[in-house]
């Protein structure tokens, strides 16, 4: 009999890429501005704004654009012309309509383990975005739960295991944040494993579990998550 | 024995006021442009630009902002200043941060329907904005369930149903938008009650059901609800 009555997965950056969608569209806000100011300077004042917004404006491109059009106009001191501030809602839309790209062994992870387990999505994020990546993914109906939630708080998992009445020692989450996915999973008692992605957005930096932690695995890539969850149910 | 399992509420303009920020949000922003543009063609193109961009941006507070700035710079032929640009950034974080106000009779009807009859609420819109909005509003304990939806579609009614197993015929939703609360839920099978809003939004206009179409009814405020309810569970 297996261990867990649950196995959800975080979305943007384990499924499919998402951060890559923001540095591209950084990059190219940092062309749009780079008569004004450094790409360094930029790069700064952007993340310091968004820092500033999120008690507003939450996640997700709509919030990134906003943020982004803020820091256009006080690092030009309000020069910006009207055309690149349509220039920077038009990368927001881009990013919107961009096609779901899934990271290697998604399809083929996701497809077998949901022969074996009930699975479950877990995003946090603007809700629309997230429904219409999930749906350009292909994958939703893979899952028996799809969640689309504020924050990835230790309030808001708690909360989220309560309504599917499951216990935190059987259920086990897969992500590539730190901060997000992992943390305040292993808090509530619950199982983690941590699948880094090539980038990291600063905010969702944080210091990794000490080594030894209960229930924390760390592997490369989804295509050695089947193995591990049958070394685990096995031992 | 009653004859609803459920009864849900939409918020916006049913339990608490949301139109009227957009409406003065809208005053603002034409305030602003006034030295380029009438009112009226502000109206115009605003709602045109906002129509466009629903599949991009979807509904919320965010999604009208950055077709606020999209109308600005075009309605202004890019002549837009960086100073006015942050003014319209600005009535978001208003729109964001200002207080809920409750409608007349809301706190008094929805703590009494909370001792008779299960009270969910279904609300669709920018996720985070909604949560604030429920924390702000004091009402949140009153609800066994909250439901935040990207659209107020039949499909999404329909699945929300069958996820809670609750049966159309013994559902009722109260709500102020035909559109969104009262045609789909009546297109299941399930009851309805609408109660008008002084003001709103043109996208969500849609013309009432036949007369005499079964499970539906119009009161004026939500007062009046308790003893509609009565009189139906008792007939």
């Amino acid at each position: 009999m297996s261990k867990f009555d649950l196995i959800a997965f975080d979305a943007d950056d384990t499924l499919w890429h998402n951060e890559r969608l923001y540095t591209e569209a950084q990059a190219s806000f940092k062309r749009l501005l780079g008569q004004y100011q450094s790409p360094q300077w930029i790069d700064q004042r952007l993340y310091q704004t968004e820092m500033h917004n999120l008690e507003h404006f939450g996640y997700g491109i709509k919030a990134f654009a906003l943020s982004m059009i803020e820091t256009a106009v006080e690092l030009t001191e309000g020069r910006i012309s009207g055309k690149d501030i349509q220039a920077i809602i038009n990368l927001a839309k881009e990013m919107l309509a961009a096609d779901v790209e899934l990271l290697d062994h998604t399809a083929e992870t996701v497809s077998h383990l949901a022969t074996i387990y009930p699975l479950m999505l877990v995003t946090k994020g603007d809700m629309r975005d997230q429904e219409m990546k999930i749906a350009r993914s292909g994958l939703g109906s893979y899952f028996r739960h799809i969640e689309i939630v504020s924050d990835k708080s230790r309030e808001n998992y708690k909360s989220l295991l309560q309504r599917h009445r499951i216990k935190p020692e059987r259920f086990l989450m897969v992500g590539n944040s730190l901060r997000s996915d992992i943390l305040p999973v292993l808090a509530l008692g619950a199982w983690a494993v941590y699948i880094p992605y090539a980038m990291t957005w600063a905010h969702e930096l944080a210091e990794p579990p000490p080594s030894g932690q209960p229930g924390y695995y760390e592997i490369e890539h989804l295509g050695q998550l089947p193995a591990l969850l049958e070394g685990i149910d096995r031992s």
